[in-house]
């Protein structure tokens, strides 16, 4: 498996992902019905590097990386990660943290946030928390969850020294 | 004073009120040295409703408010307030405020969030609390203050009922 820049080429692997992950409407914001025409402001906004973990021609996983705020927040990075379902417990979403938390490193990043965890996506906050994120705040039923109604979302966060 | 909903004409009045905010580099995170053109982008964006404070065809401050988040974030929703610097002290902002926290219940949202407020900027912290705000989460360093250096931003929220 190699971890690259995405290019537009990419854009149905990706989109294969995509869709499937948003689909239960568990773990993401984007609304489970997206339309594939907005996955390039979604995903591949001019604001993002976005990286693919590819096998034999096949897209596995993907994760983007921008800065948090502008200007004066721009320091802090935020990023999204996306594993084909098929793929899971193969390592690949630690596998693209881990290419991620270089290429923050590299572009001098000093922190790394995440704004919206679903508290009850229990295997993020785990996996999050064994990568040195902390949970450092709370939104009160911020996220309306398509099994279970409104539950909390965490923001997570991790110093990057 | 009427708070309305902005046109394409008060392009320019919110530009002079956003031009002096940004200059001082202590609330928000806009780069200080933002021009004129990226305005649209930042303030009078797609997804945001944006209104103006105008008293004798002037305008004395503005809010936007726009979901927090996409698709299944959506209920909450994100303001920001600028007041035009000669007008403090006559409280325009808890006015811009009380305007959107009706427009938020009117439009459905069912809380309303702050994801960047700057921890020195002490004003603005009282009157969120003031407003029925609380911090519910801290990014360390997360603004970069132009006079005091890195500094923690705060996350705050209020549920709308």
């Amino acid at each position: 498996m190699t971890i690259r820049e995405a290019t537009p080429n990419d854009l149905d692997g990706i989109w294969e992902i995509f869709e499937i992950v948003i689909k239960s409407g568990d773990t993401y914001a984007f609304d489970p019905n997206t339309p594939k025409e907005d996955l390039p402001k979604l995903w591949l906004a001019p604001t993002m590097k976005v990286f693919v973990a590819e096998e034999n021609g096949q897209i596995l996983g993907t994760y983007f990386i921008k800065p948090n705020q502008v200007g004066l927040g721009a320091h802090i990075a935020n990023c999204g990660y996306m594993v084909h379902p098929e793929t899971r417990g193969r390592g690949v979403g630690k596998q693209l943290f881990d290419h991620s938390w270089l290429i923050a490193k590299e572009a001098g990043y000093t922190g790394m946030q995440f704004n919206f965890v679903v508290s009850t996506n229990t295997s993020a906050v785990k996996l999050w928390e064994k990568c040195g994120f902390k949970i450092i705040g709370t939104i009160p039923k911020g996220f309306k969850h398509q099994q279970l109604g409104y539950v909390d979302a965490y923001v997570m966060f991790r110093e990057i020294d």
